[in-house]
């Protein structure tokens, strides 16, 4: 058997464990529902950037081979997350009942997460249990490679603290029960322990601190981030690098966000807000190479359930300084844009796995507002460095 | 001397002949007042493609070494059709004073265009005397490298007769007197019989002939074009590719276009304006690899005056067949966004001329709505096209 | 038993019939479904504009009290076509099923319309029939009152012919089998033949023709109309009032309308859109008292389906000539904001009849585009008018 | 002579002092050189409600009769601040030569302002300083009448004190030199101490406080305001009503503005804010009848200067509850936009002391974003309520 064919053979028999933070959200919810759909052939591959025959190789697990569990905080079971999003117009109805059972698997899988309670009084036995809940996760189940999302609502920004720096002295400062981790690292860190993949999705710490960074890379496991690129950032990074490839200049670019749903509660408080923003207002200036007025708000609108609309205003000077405008707005479904890149992030990081590759996978940058490892934002080079990366030969 | 040298000094000796078809229009004046500015440095390069860094060129003409001149069938003289553009808010104040000099120079080179029924009547007549007129600004300036640009105003499409797809059978036509080419055709063998390179700004029929595109491969003379890409498409080919990478599917893109001016007045003009809406509307299916409903509407708005608003309505489908909306307006003055590429276009075809080339420039594709010889559509593959016939070597 | 007191016993006792032109449209089975649900309690009274108490009057009817029945020249029944509002989001799921029973009561009452090939070859023949079924519709149900509204597609405009202005000489045509009148007109006529009242919520000619208005005035029957007023120009009548009192000068006001459905199927074609960009154009120039630039556009754009989205883009000047700008996006569904308009206008039809008003109904001018008998074209004050004319004491 | 012979007559010898607070401000400077403009015959009155014969009053002061004068606190001269209004559009090009002697007329009349320290210090001397210079202002020029608009910069809300409900209260506790009073107050203490009408533009403080509406009611002294309506919630309030007349139900009406200039950057304080967000809020819940979602927020982006852009999105219900969505985009020149009304305000200011009208002029309503003394907030009612109050009959 030639190494691509065994490569192959290998793959069908493999199944991938995806383990989502967060796992009874909208997002997530529309995740797991969505990848039985699509594996049952229920549902096309719409929005799922990986199905994109450029992007395919061999060792890229099939969406029917995921084995889907995670961890939460709140109880609603998955079976009536899902009918609320039939509700909401983000899933089509009859789509949860149509995969009720693996809706019930999803849901033996899922595990208490860690609090915020517990994140500050006894750090290192939240990790412990994070941990021992993704080894029994991989044992049950028989998993070769597991892949951790990010999906856990916004954190305010953690404060500095020198031990994020080195992992022996963060290590040291967990057992002493230091609260100087959020959750989301604590997550991050039970995933590398466990040789899991973790890339996050949100704009939280998770593994953005050089210390977990340095432990990713020293134990062999990937890791990426970090928050989605699923609204106004992603039409940003498509369309400065026209005004730049037609050296007119930017002079202002203001976003308005109106959200409903948990996403936008949590992004009305200013203090978790700061981490989205942060993430949100770099890519202009890298990509355009000069400073540019750009600032970004974000309202909570109930009203607007599971939708989101943000609104653009663009100023602009082209030849002889005339001043111009555009303005966008983008009404679209948070779920709906953000569950397929999950899968193929799920799929991208046990392609990873697979390769041996370990630390920071820069060439994930495509999906994220703020790409870890990479100034790049415009989004057709990052597109190619993905291609790019995803072609690399198979692994010996 | 090196090479590099002895091309860098030949480069600084050497003045290029812009002639503009359409000189007195709003277009030209603009590029011919610009350049003029740009070059004594009373305005920055904003606006000029071929102003950045990665797209120099030893042999890449400098805007202060062009001499300006044209046709048109108007009489209105360009100092004052640039005060009026001062009052549109177009050129700034003052400017058209401070290039006073330059305006005139330019003046005393237009000669009077061919008119339709001259096109119609006597073609060879018109023919030999817009060579002659090219031969004429030639030799008085003692030009090397002469590029002709075609910005008069839009033309209805032609209708096909079998001469178009032979030289030989054509001119035998025009001998006869046989009206089957429109002015811009007219002007287009004027310009490659007198050796000079030819671009289409317009979506009149032009050198987009058969016979003509094998005339310029013969003659051994760059053609390039048409239909300058500023505004709803420029949008277009900057925000399908985004659709494409994220695997969305655009179900629907409605463009609406209010403009003012001579252009609007044009093509509020029905039979005018299916040559523009022709080639609006191909870029989305190229680019996407599907057919879609992107129906095209252009209104004339006399207020508007200088300006034009596009507004574009976009339905797409996402994960699980949820449906999304994006809308934008592009409010732009279409001088000053034409203008810069006309420079740029003067430049890279005195470029093609320096470095030998024939026939059809495929790689300007970027600054054109319907590219030439390419079915490439996305502005950052076409941009990429550029770049990298730019940096081919120089010629010897 | 005073006055109020046997007005109040009478309108309980009595039912009114609901005749509909088109009663398979969207619009028509909309108007139906909705009316029993909110008959019966099932839905709220959104939209409906009689259901204010500042519009109550003892002689209108209950929602409850609607007979409904109508003609159409096409044949799927009602059921499949609420069946198919529901898929499009127009109706609410289950609602079809709640009413289903009124739904068949209904469609029992439908009666094979007008084509205009029998209007054109035996018009005095297809106008007996129609009146037949009226007369038929009345008798079996029981009705004092009859209220026919039209909803049936847009016709093109009809020629003028001197047989329009009066009477006499329209039925000596008509008897003549002269092919003057559309079949809306035959409607119209086969509506005052009846004594039902008639009133137009489509631009087609209907009871708009001297002779039309002068029978209906001289048979006691009141008409109205014409075009609901449902989107962009709704828009424009309650915007354009703050542009005058606010001594704004409007210089241009475009529009472009992008819709689906069988509206827009038969907009996208020039002559019929005709009518309707007819009506929609006055309103401006009645409104500010000068003559403003202002194109209308309307697109089929099939993917839109049941929804339509009007984008107008104004440029206006205030102090000192400033230019300013408005832009606004309508994102409606015609069904849902028609609807509510028709039981609006069959209850004051029935209104109309108890009171005894013959001809034009004038201050139903609120709900059209193109108000029969008045210029007045505010929002607000054709507001007024309603209220006024519904508050005029119960008749003897 | 009649009475109203002598009413003509005696207007025209008489002169209007018009004092602005904040006078060198961009509202202040518009005003001041637009009215000497429209007074000369070299601008039209567009923009100018007053100039509608609607509006027509024998007691009406002409706009010639004004004489400016005022406070302000910096000491950029009016001739150069008009300049600089000229570079951004707002006001014509050579205008501010064409009326000099106006401006340094006015010029010759500013004084400087009462600051916040001084407000704080000394209040009862900063408050006889301010009404020294309007006896000065009235005696100089001989002015019958004298009108204060307050244009300064939005102050913070004031913190609520029991004096505020007691003009002795509030004046003993001046003349202790309590700092109870923002700078607003104390110039309405001023105008109604010295008999001049004190209206109010701005959202601070003002004359909204119990004592001071008291004192101005006792001492035969017209006062109104508050916070001038110039653009979305002039919207808010011109397309509220149609939403209401029409039963339609608002579920959310969220607003984001982005203006430049100095009140943007006054505004970019969210402490100064608060006074117009809450001005900003009311008028939805008042026209509708039911609270509404509507957050507004507003965004100093510098690059737009002297203009603001209004963005609005809003959400409906319609018949059967089905979901539809409105936007818009305002995009104005603040400047263009107040100034006009402030003429009107002076104009109306004099006719209400011409009157003998004393206390709150509530049908001022019409210009106002926080209407003092009434709660209706529909334009065209507010218009109504303006044009009564206006044709009252010509006092003895």
């Amino acid at each position: 058997m030639s190494a691509p064919e065994q490569a192959e053979q290998g793959k069908r028999d493999r199944q991938v464990g995806v383990w989502l933070i967060g796992a009874r959200g909208s997002v997530a919810t529309t995740t797991i529902t969505g990848a039985c759909a699509v594996a049952r052939g229920l549902a096309p591959s719409t929005g799922i950037v990986t199905a994109d025959p450029e992007l395919a190789h061999p060792e890229l697990p099939e969406i029917g081979d995921f084995v889907f569990g995670g961890h939460d905080v709140v109880e609603t079971p998955l079976a009536m997350r899902a009918a609320r999003l039939v509700d909401s117009g983000v899933v089509p109805p009859g789509l949860p009942e149509a995969v009720s059972r693996q809706l019930a698997a999803a849901e033996a899988n899922i595990r208490p997460g860690i609090d915020w309670h517990h994140a500050r009084t006894e750090p290192r036995r939240a990790l412990e249990r994070a941990a021992a809940h993704l080894r029994e996760f991989r044992e049950q189940h028989g998993l070769d490679e597991v892949v951790v999302l990010n999906l856990s609502s916004t954190e305010p920004p953690v404060d500095p603290h020198e031990a994020h720096n080195d992992i022996e002295a963060l290590m040291a400062a967990l057992d002493k029960g230091t609260a100087i981790l959020p959750p989301s690292s604590l997550y991050a860190l039970a995933a590398i322990e466990t040789g899991c993949a973790f890339i996050d999705f949100t704009p939280s710490t998770g593994a953005r601190l050089p210390a977990i960074e340095q432990l990713a890379a020293e134990s062999g496991v990937p890791i990426g981030g970090s928050d989605g690129k699923t609204g106004e950032t992603l039409l940003k990074t498509a369309l400065a690098p026209m005004f730049a490839a037609r050296a007119m200049r930017v002079r202002s670019w203001s976003g308005m966000n109106i959200l409903g749903g948990g996403d936008g509660e949590a992004l009305a408080n200013p203090v978790r807000a700061r981490s989205k923003l942060a993430s949100k207002g770099r890519c202009l200036d890298e990509i355009l190479g000069y400073p540019v007025e750009a600032p970004v708000r974000i309202e909570h609108v109930r009203d607007m359930g599971e939708w989101k609309t943000a609104w653009d205003h663009i100023t602009f000077e082209g030849f002889l300084g005339t001043r111009m405008r555009m303005q966008f707005t983008w009404e679209g479904c948070d779920s709906a844009l953000a569950a397929p890149l999950l899968i193929d992030l799920a799929r991208l990081g046990a392609l990873a796995l697979r390769r041996g590759e370990a630390g920071l996978i820069v060439p994930l940058a495509f999906f994220f507002k703020d790409p870890a490892g990479t100034n790049e934002h415009a989004l057709h080079r990052q597109y190619e460095m993905l291609r790019s990366w995803v072609a690399e030969p198979v692994s010996v």
